[in-house]
């Protein structure tokens, strides 16, 4: 058992110049994986995709896609890529199993991969909502969120559109929000993906930050989610980032996106199937774009509500999907993306709570490398929740504490203690606790157990109610970690000047 | 994956005057169980339970209980029996790892042991709350809370006294709860067990509606929870109930009532091995009262906050726990009881959510095979929640949907939709999707993914409040389970008598 209530990670581990970064106390899952699937069963999945790339093919709708599969003797005929299953995998042979990434406070820097699992924010909401207040997300709620991103240790990355900032020029606001994530937090940030040109300014001020597109080569800064536009379609935009990103050796997050019933089969065997097809021809042209570029296998994987269309989140078939998929990418050696703090939920209520754990709580099991969306998702990802934010990193303080392996000596054992207390006794005032009562036990900063008649005297606050609280104490509290002025400078004026030449 | 939305169980598989009763379809947990103790820590907790109870031992307030020991030479000084592991293992040995309870209706019979898992209602709050109000439970809320458990098909039982009825007579309300758990519902229900008197009371009703004393030796159709005063102490009351039930074949839950920091060192380790120590005496006795006597190895297992000593509920520290225990009871060959829907929330909001969820999951992956407490529990137990019992029926169906093994086969893996669907298109329309879309994802009842918009135009209800009229409709569209009229009436004319000789 951990001992300590925080989490919180210890402060100002030295940068390092060399490739290997300190080790910084990020979480580490150590407690077994809950694998699901059979030898037989992987076996089945195995056959499926390898039939699936080889007969039916990934669309790639980018040129220079295609010129690189042609000429690594692959199948191509219009868009399509007929991929051999062996010359997939000795393309995803070449990716790391495991790769570090530094942030601008090299205390947050992070490892990929292994057992190290990494925590990012909602990513891509139009909406807000703030209490009872649901509406268009603005710049102002980016920055709050990246405040909050960095206020909450156990986020290891506000992610990267935490939400879109609907009210900053379209063409330019990948700037404002790649800016603000660099300054508001010092923790590592994900890459925008709009266009090969967003990619390139975020690579751009990447440089700037971490001093040179060497530094940023040699270890990572940036991370970002490219997805197939499922079913067995990668598309224009996103292939063009792709290219940025792995040149400049920024690690990127294939990811198929899946909402069973609509693209994919209905069944969870075949979204799997079509999972792995479209994962591993993505993570394949990375290798042929930049050989031992990293990269993670990326899993977006619910179901619609097959009555009204509408998606779901938090199901058990997604549950199920998550454990498959971790056992799945260990299966090939690839650090795997999955989970979250999904739920189809419009408030922060019990199906709120409920459903995001039933994500979250497998996202532990299955042993996730990286969960984007663990703080903040609310109304299936429509909406950033200031409230679900505050619940979400609740969960994940919980849930570090639950994955934290039992220590068992003969102290733990605490014979002495019974022999102290005796029959029909209690233990508050034993040695035994005396010694350990200060950290002995995970204390939560939202939940409530408080008696009813305390509960009561202090408004009969529900937990909705506190985590408003809690998020405008936490935006009071915030700091803004320190800058070198120059640099901060240097930012800006990148920033004006591509703002300007974008005719924003 | 199990095909169709609706785990409810099929009707009318005929009753059987056999010892082997017909498998209903009750849940089976067929998926892996999840363990988290290497050997050396099993090991370590077992050289713990041995020692402490050769050396501190436990206490048994009854004359009767260490006479039994003594006369099976056993070291007792005072109340305090000191038990040889060994003597404590045969014991053991001598209860079934696996049996079989019958219920009014058979298709409700239920085994206990192996994959299976029972599910009952909360048991023992004093309070209730419907939406806003928090009250003292009364009789009428007592029949209420029957009739919900009768009408979610995923509770196999309402338990025993799944709220007080504070407005019953004292000494005679265990008739009336007993009555109506016989009489509203025809699944299998729990014993009384404030006494040997109430106990004997509980038998005797069994006898009437089942035949007879030897028709329910054979077969039992009440199970009790005998809770020890943790630490180390089994007190009279408790102790004349097993005595009756015992002797009567019926199965007891011999639990350890563990709140961490007061009724055990802070510990779980130290928890783990008081619970083996306190569980295993319990059972030693009531395979000495009778040998082969039904148990269940019974854990209720949490913590109190150590700031305010209020017990709390959904911790990580209950989470490790339960998942301990199943891997510990499983050591020992005996079926075990643990988990529920717990939470220390005081309404049904997203801590309610997340809590029941952070207890309830793990029990499905320890694979518990008694589980009190999966609907209502609210406010620490102190309170049965009309919505929360609404909320939880939902997680426990998403649960059982979710802990079904998937199936692979080539239907499955659907590789003609693929041929059929395309690069880039939908498959709602697809052949693979039409052939399925009724049945092939679950669908929740409780949960809502509307969009935004029409949720609001339906009123834009959370959780809660469609908990509320879930509740409310299931209620009126009750209806009693048929029960033969000579029956009945003999249950009312016992219940009458034994109210007057008890003087109520």
């Amino acid at each position: 058992m951990r001992l300590g209530c925080d989490p919180g990670r210890s402060q100002g581990a030295p940068s390092d110049a060399t490739h290997v970064f300190e080790r910084t106390p990020m979480f580490r899952n150590t407690m077994p994986r809950y694998e699901i699937l059979s030898g037989d069963a992987l076996a089945a999945l195995d056959g499926g995709w390898r039939r699936l790339i080889t007969e039916v093919g990934v669309e790639f709708m980018s040129d220079e896609a295609l010129r690189l599969f042609r000429e690594a003797g692959q199948k191509v005929e219009d868009n399509t890529a007929f991929l051999d299953p062996e010359f997939v995998l000795e393309q995803v042979a070449k990716a790391p199993r495991e790769f570090d990434m530094q942030a601008r406070n090299p205390a947050n820097n992070v490892h990929i991969g292994g057992d190290a699992m990494v925590f990012g924010a909602v990513y891509g909401p139009p909406f807000v909502r703030e209490g009872a207040v649901r509406r268009d997300g603005t710049l102002a709620d980016f920055h709050n969120f990246a405040r909050l991103a960095q206020s909450f240790a156990v986020l290891d990355s506000a992610g990267g559109v935490v939400c879109e900032p609907n009210d900053a020029p379209l063409d330019s606001r990948h700037l404002d929000m790649t800016y603000a994530l660099q300054t508001l937090t010092d923790k590592i940030y994900m890459g925008n993906v709009v266009s090969g040109v967003n990619a390139r300014d975020t690579i751009a001020m990447g440089e700037i930050v971490f001093g040179g597109r060497e530094a940023i080569e040699q270890t990572p800064v940036s991370i970002s989610l490219i997805n197939c536009n499922s079913p067995l379609r990668w598309d224009d935009r996103m292939l063009e980032a792709l290219f940025e990103y792995c040149r400049a050796a920024q690690p990127v997050i294939l990811t198929p996106f899946i909402l069973m019933g609509a693209m994919s089969p209905v069944t969870i065997p075949a979204a799997l199937v079509q999972q792995i097809t479209e994962a591993l021809s993505g993570i394949a042209l990375a290798q042929l774009i930049r050989p031992g570029c990293p990269v993670v296998f990326g899993s977006f994987l619910s179901n619609i509500d097959m009555q009204s269309g509408s998606p779901t989140f938090g199901t058990p078939e997604s549950g199920i999907g998550l454990l498959c998929t971790g056992q799945i990418a260990r299966h090939f050696g690839l650090p795997f993306r999955t989970g979250g703090g999904l739920t189809s939920s419009q408030v922060p209520d019990a199906q709120a709570g409920y459903e995001a754990l039933m994500t979250l709580l497998p996202t532990f099991l299955a042993g996730t490398n990286v969960v984007m969306h663990s703080a903040g998702w609310l109304e299936g990802g429509l909406v950033a929740g200031f409230e679900k934010f505050v619940i979400d990193a609740q969960l994940l303080e919980m849930l570090q504490h639950e994955f934290t392996p039992l220590e068992i000596d003969e102290a733990a054992l605490a014979f002495d203690a019974h022999v102290e207390v005796g029959h029909g006794g209690h233990f508050l005032g034993a040695m035994h606790t005396m010694e350990r009562f200060r950290t002995c036990f995970y204390r939560p900063f939202l939940s409530s157990s408080e008696n009813y008649e305390r509960w009561m005297r202090g408004g009969g606050k529900d937990t909705a109610v506190r985590a408003g609280e809690i998020w405008r104490r936490r935006l009071e509290e915030y700091a803004e970690p320190p800058m070198d002025e120059a640099v901060k400078a240097q930012l800006q004026e990148y920033v004006a000047r591509r703002r300007a030449e974008l005719g924003d």
